[in-house]
């Protein structure tokens, strides 16, 4: 079993098990989401925007990415995190 | 020392050390910005955008969160994550 002889209140960890053994690592925040692009950006025309609220989401669990679906909550629930949408109003 | 009998490629974890001893939990993604606010939400009215293109954090790392200032590349790199901001443009 692996032993951990030291732990941080602060720091967040990936425990990760290969056939090198197990090691701990600094953590992803997105683990689902278009994973086969170096990095996700995505744009938005302004102009463009047909609602006059548009939700975006900044947890990286919405089953509607780039949009919020709501899954904030219950990543915010199973976590304690407090991460929510950028809301884009038309005015 | 704690030991881990279990381990999983897939998942994320915290070790947290409280004075009831360590445990392993579900992930965090926002460790540092206004953790006061139950759920950090911030609002854009489009038309008062005064820059061609405002490009948004979605990676919690940003010193000038809710904009992005370049801190997702540190924490892709040292992650192996690949988020990244979303753009705003006027057109
Ligand atoms: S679903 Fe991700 S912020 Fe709402
Ligand atoms: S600093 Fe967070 S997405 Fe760029």
């Amino acid at each position: 079993p692996l032993k951990i002889n030291q732990t941080n209140k602060a720091s967040s960890f990936k425990v990760v098990t290969s056939q090198r053994g197990v090691s701990v690592r600094a953590e992803a925040i997105n683990t689902e989401i278009r994973k086969t692009e170096a990095k996700v950006v995505d744009s938005v025309v302004v102009t463009e925007l047909s609602k006059p609220l548009t939700a975006y989401c900044r947890c990286w669990r919405s089953g509607t990415f780039p949009l919020c679906d709501g899954s904030h909550a219950k990543h915010n629930k199973e976590t304690g995190d407090n991460v929510g949408p950028l809301l884009l109003k038309k005015q």
